[in-house]
């Protein structure tokens, strides 16, 4: 609430799933949450018809309201209703139209001055997390471990990619997890040079790359792990290119501690393939946050002036894409604690299948 | 475009990417295509580095543009910089955010009225399914029946919901789905009563209502439809209730045709149910489209004018709701044909099973 009353706001106005998942527990699509700065708080929790039970069963000890219309418009309706002048939206999930629904919903005496725009106050806050959170996103984590492990023996030729992100999808669904946390990617053969290459029908062949990229949504909490594995014999530049992404990516984790900015932490990966001529193919940002969402701040990409500090939870995923020919990923989630950057997605660092 | 030019715009810029995907082909996450208005169009796709291979691929034809930064800035940029003096954006799609930075892309000469608000545009036609699509619409349909028929055996007491959920998930990705639609319902017992009730550990019991809801995602288009089972004997109340939401059902399913208004289906439903006495537990609306995203337009509900046309898919749910004790709902997707609705998931209409 102190970010919302920098902006001079009295209220904040949560309506991006996540967010008002992370501040009142309902985890259902379609809410609003509306807090009053102050001492104490005010707070209501607004859905539709559809989540009445849910929302107050989940969002236990929150006043919970129901009502035809956006659950916005609502909550902008009662903010203005309880004598609120300024009440904080983040423009960063809020479209364009929502902010024009929430905007009619208050009395046209306060309307052109009440909604004033802010970016990520919420998810600014979901950037740490707390010792509960952490136990959550070290489960997921280690699912998604469990899920390469699995599918090793399947890595195989012959097999397809759509096999190989079946079998990860089942043992998760199996294992607990309520769904993928993202489309899973199995690229083999040259399609490994698609950053994301979804799995499709195309067969491993004898030889070449596989990349896998998936997570598992574990308790509301996402994973996000790559594996790139070589069947047969490399050649000298698969071997070399595999080499430096790896250095890089164990570069990017080294560099993991409280205090460093993010652009730092991307320039320690981003070095090492500079070093190997290979920046140029190096085409995405080193990673990103996790948690509730599968991409989450903070981001570490070049020239990020924001400081990593300890219980956030970040990617580091540096990778060289050759397009038709072949590409290499690897990446970890990495937690911030005060001793440096706990790699969470400690697989077995299988990578050279001989046949 | 003639839309677009409605609103005094030279050009379009689509940034929601059922939309980009819709007009182009590009399937990636991050794209957005610029359109000018004239004759002939010009047309281009933004993107970034993770997909230049893949957009070159999937829309061939256009030019493909990849740089720094957000897709919709660059695009704005483009086409401030072609001459074009207003251009067409989506509110209902795009955030506060985005809109700010596609405003800070172009020159600040033209930045003050460059980017004028315009609502569901691509939206609108992709309400109507062209031949190709409905074909989709329909493998889309034929598959969720088979999942349901598939489940059956699986729906008798001591199954636990999420094991329902898994075996239609299962089947569903070894058909060649790319992914479940949205997350599986499935609700017994008092959770019958919660219209959103995801697939949890609760056993099934000897006696009561099982809903199921669910949908598959196959080649991009998705399916969803409802059925809801009984086990053992039904009270005379669970009986009533489910007859009538049937009734509703088939009500609003016969009231489908190319020019009716969709608040008249609506009411067709809504009317059986008041009839019966149980319009207060019937708390969302009537239905929605379907198509490449699972919720489109148009909207089912109370008082809505717009009209139905030929090609469009919609789906009929009505369901009664009495929170602690049971719940009932049933749908079906229906396409809009010149000769009346057409039903898509006309699985076995098992309802009762009795052990």
């Amino acid at each position: 609430m102190r970010a919302a009353q920098e902006k001079g706001a009295d209220a904040l106005l949560v309506t991006h799933a996540p967010d008002v998942r992370y501040l009142s527990g309902f985890t259902g699509s379609s809410g609003a949450l509306a807090l009053t700065v102050g001492n104490p708080v005010s707070a209501a929790l607004f859905t539709d018809g559809r989540y009445t039970t849910q929302a107050k069963t989940e969002a236990a000890g929150l006043r919970v309201a129901v009502g035809k219309g956006a659950p916005g418009g609502l909550a902008a309706a009662w903010l203005a209703s309880r004598g609120s002048k300024k009440c904080a939206f983040d423009a960063v999930t809020t479209t364009v139209a929502e902010l024009d629904g929430m905007r009619k919903a208050v009395p046209g005496s306060v309307r052109r001055s009440f909604l004033v725009a802010s970016r990520g106050l919420v998810a600014r806050l979901r950037e740490r997390k707390d010792a509960e959170e952490i136990a959550l996103v070290r489960r997921a984590a280690n699912l998604g471990c469990r899920l390469f492990e699995h599918v090793l023996e399947k890595i195989v030729p012959g097999s397809t990619e759509t096999d190989i992100a079946l079998a990860m999808e089942f043992e998760a669904r199996r294992a607990g997890a309520e769904a993928m946390s993202f489309e899973t990617i199995v690229a083999s053969g040259t399609r490994s040079a698609l950053p994301h290459g979804r799995a499709s029908a195309a067969k491993l062949l004898r030889r070449g790359f596989v990349t896998l990229d998936f997570g598992v949504l574990l308790e509301g909490y996402c994973s996000d792990m790559t594996r790139t594995v070589h069947l047969g014999r490399p050649t000298e530049q698969e071997w070399d290119v595999y080499h430096s992404v790896l250095e890089a990516q164990e570069a990017g984790v080294a560099a993991v501690a409280p205090g460093v900015r993010c652009g730092d932490v991307d320039e320690a990966a981003r070095s090492v393939l500079r070093k190997a001529g290979l920046e140029k193919w190096f085409t995405h940002s080193t990673g990103h946050g996790v948690g509730l969402e599968i991409h989450e701040g903070p981001r570490l990409a070049a020239k990020q002036e924001q400081v990593l500090e300890q219980g956030m939870v970040v990617t580091i995923e540096p990778g060289v894409y050759l397009p038709g020919e072949f590409g290499v990923r690897i990446e970890d989630m990495v937690l911030v604690t005060e001793m440096g950057g706990e790699v969470l997605t400690a697989a077995s660092p299988t990578a050279w299948m001989e046949l």
